[in-house]
């Protein structure tokens, strides 16, 4: 069965509140920023994954072809742009644990950006989905290094989540409407 | 001769005022942005260069080597960030040109991110430095847009940065000084 936006459903033993579980949470982050711009509602983007290039060769004056390259410890987060005339940030990552979040997801460099970012008044956050779980939360920077400063766990608890993050629900469009979340915050 | 920084100054018949042409334009902005950061002024940082990559190796389990990438047209600008909690993001280009600056220097994507920007009330601007006059302007997005909109030419005269545009002089720390500048922009 194939939905507009090539969105392609198995027909399984699942039933539709499964449906979701194909989608990938990047592509689901993807598609309801889509929508936000479209409906003019916020401007929000993917940075380019961060590469360390080693080897370019010019067959040609204007081509340039990477040789050797590798892949970067990214020192940045994944996503950012801007609502409501504020500065957005997070990272978004899943995990198929069903009772937490292993911390070395997140790089010691992209913990001192969302620090950084906190502290000049922007508005930083993680989206974690649970993929067995089929839960998705948004957890604000502030608690993510809240919990870090006061633990010693290498692993953030499914009920913290619970208790400090934001449920995601699945929506047709967007997606997960992860900006009602920011209004709650912005607003309180 | 060796200043501070790694900053070599060659003794040639050109007087100090001269000294900075060797530093290019990104290392000059790197520079004011890690005084920035240190300073707690401002969290301004680069976006990774985005790349196309089609072909990884894996030699080993952990390990991915790119044999094969392109660099792609960048859809965003160089640098954003944060400023007194307002949302920056600008684009940074050096032209060797003394009359004017071409725009096909600026491709379409970037363009249209940097009108998002503005239309969601973030602060868009372009860097360009004249090489050759030793000369840095800061250009507000408004203005770089409303010259494309008004003018058939494909380039800006240099007489429309003198106008429009905001010098920005060479310091010593930070090197520019742009943020000055952004202070004018916010304050009037």
């Amino acid at each position: 069965m194939k939905y507009p936006g090539g969105i392609v459903i198995k027909k399984t033993t699942n039933n539709i509140e499964h449906a979701n579980r194909g989608m990938s949470l990047e592509n689901d982050i993807n598609l309801s920023n889509e929508f936000y711009v479209d409906k003019n509602i916020a401007y929000i983007y993917k940075k380019p994954t961060p590469i360390q290039i080693v080897k370019v060769d010019y067959p040609s004056r204007n081509k340039a072809i990477i040789k050797e390259a590798y892949f970067k410890e990214p020192s940045t987060t994944d996503y950012n742009g801007l609502y409501k005339g504020k500065y957005i940030d997070f990272e978004a990552k899943e995990t198929r644990s069903k009772t937490s979040f292993t911390l070395s997801n997140i790089h010691e460099h992209q913990i001192k950006h969302l620090k950084n970012i906190s502290r000049h008044n922007g508005i930083a956050f993680l989206i974690v989905r649970f993929t067995t779980l089929n839960k998705t939360f948004l957890l604000k920077a502030e608690d993510l290094l809240s919990y870090m400063d006061n633990n010693e766990r290498k692993s953030i608890p499914l009920e913290y989540f619970e208790e400090k993050g934001y449920l995601l629900k699945d929506g047709y469009n967007p997606r997960i409407d992860y900006l009602k979340v920011i209004d709650s915050i912005i607003g309180g």
